[in-house]
């Protein structure tokens, strides 16, 4: 078995950060996105989308989506439970990921697709306009899940879970977009900090 | 338990498909979209979001995301499995899934929000260079879902799963935005009548 990943994008690191809460170690390729690697013939035929992370199987199938990846590796190795243990729980965790992923990491990708200019030779045209709207909607998204973390530790379960790991990613992913936590969001800042003190947030 | 349900769009749909490949009757509240009862009050008090689906569950817990609520239901109700049975399997519905709203849906739903006469009051500020953008997308996606339907009768298993639910509720909802399965996508137009002649089509 064998991970492609990448260091900086916010998707292999939710791989990485949830391969670290399961005490899991998996032999991992790295892909040299800077070098465009990933759009190279051979990464090409790991993943025809030339996107990490990929997950190679003994088989050599691949699994993509860092999500299905995750839930791949749950499946294989159930504890510590990531994605939920009662319905109620996995309904909830796989709620708030959703909510995360196509609400603020949607926002906070679109303004940076299609503003940075990193990204001109990726994202072809860039839709500044598309940008522009988007970035308000990520200090709304921000409001929205500070409100949900009152007087709760984790986001979806009285445990951390896959939906914690989606949000850290989506947050930390603000730098390159400028925008940081509002100082009065408290919740959301007293759960940033608690995420990224765990081991796990340094994989 | 209550289902807040719409006949129109996909998301509810995509419920309403899930249920019936189970065989399960929850009892449906109909929320009128057109009369924008989703942003009445009644409303914003279960789902704050204001969006459908919504269950609402005995104890007043509100799940909403359609394939959250179905990965409850298929909690409660394993059989038949519509997320998977093994660890790959799992792994694969989860990525088609997510190759098919990230992909095919994510980009309809653009043009359909950002240029559709019927959305100038949900969408706003529409943007035109979005909707344009996206719309040449639609067709590269289901080429690709073509492409990936060759020599298979479902997207991610060799049953019909949660994934091939996506793709046929995000195809019929190509309608509104006027784009068709071309004709020369054979794999792809095999699939969709198959998939449309399941009795759970109608739910």
């Amino acid at each position: 078995m064998k991970l492609y990943d990448a260091a900086f994008p916010p998707s292999p690191r939710r791989v990485r950060v949830f391969l670290a809460e399961k005490g899991l170690d998996v032999p991992r390729v790295a892909v040299d996105l800077a070098a465009m690697e990933h759009h190279g013939e051979a990464f090409s035929r790991v993943n025809p989308l030339q996107r990490v992370p990929a997950l190679e199987l003994d088989d050599g199938q691949i699994i993509t989506e860092s999500a299905a990846i995750c839930r791949y590796f749950e499946a294989l190795h159930p504890e510590p439970p990531l994605f939920g243990r009662t319905p109620e729980e996995i309904a909830k965790v796989d709620m708030w990921m959703r909510r995360v992923e196509f609400g603020l990491y949607a926002t906070i990708a679109a303004v940076f697709r299609h503003s940075h200019p990193a990204m001109k030779t990726s994202e072809v045209p860039q839709c500044a306009e598309w940008a522009d709207l988007n970035r308000p909607r990520v200090l709304e998204e921000l409001a929205f899940l500070n409100a949900a973390l009152e007087g709760r530790s984790w986001l979806a379960t009285d445990t951390y879970t896959a939906a914690d790991i989606a949000l850290l990613c989506a947050v930390d992913f603000m730098r390159p977009i400028r925008i940081a936590i509002p100082d009065d969001h408290a919740n959301l800042k007293r759960w940033h900090e608690a995420a990224s003190n765990r081991p796990s947030a340094k994989a």
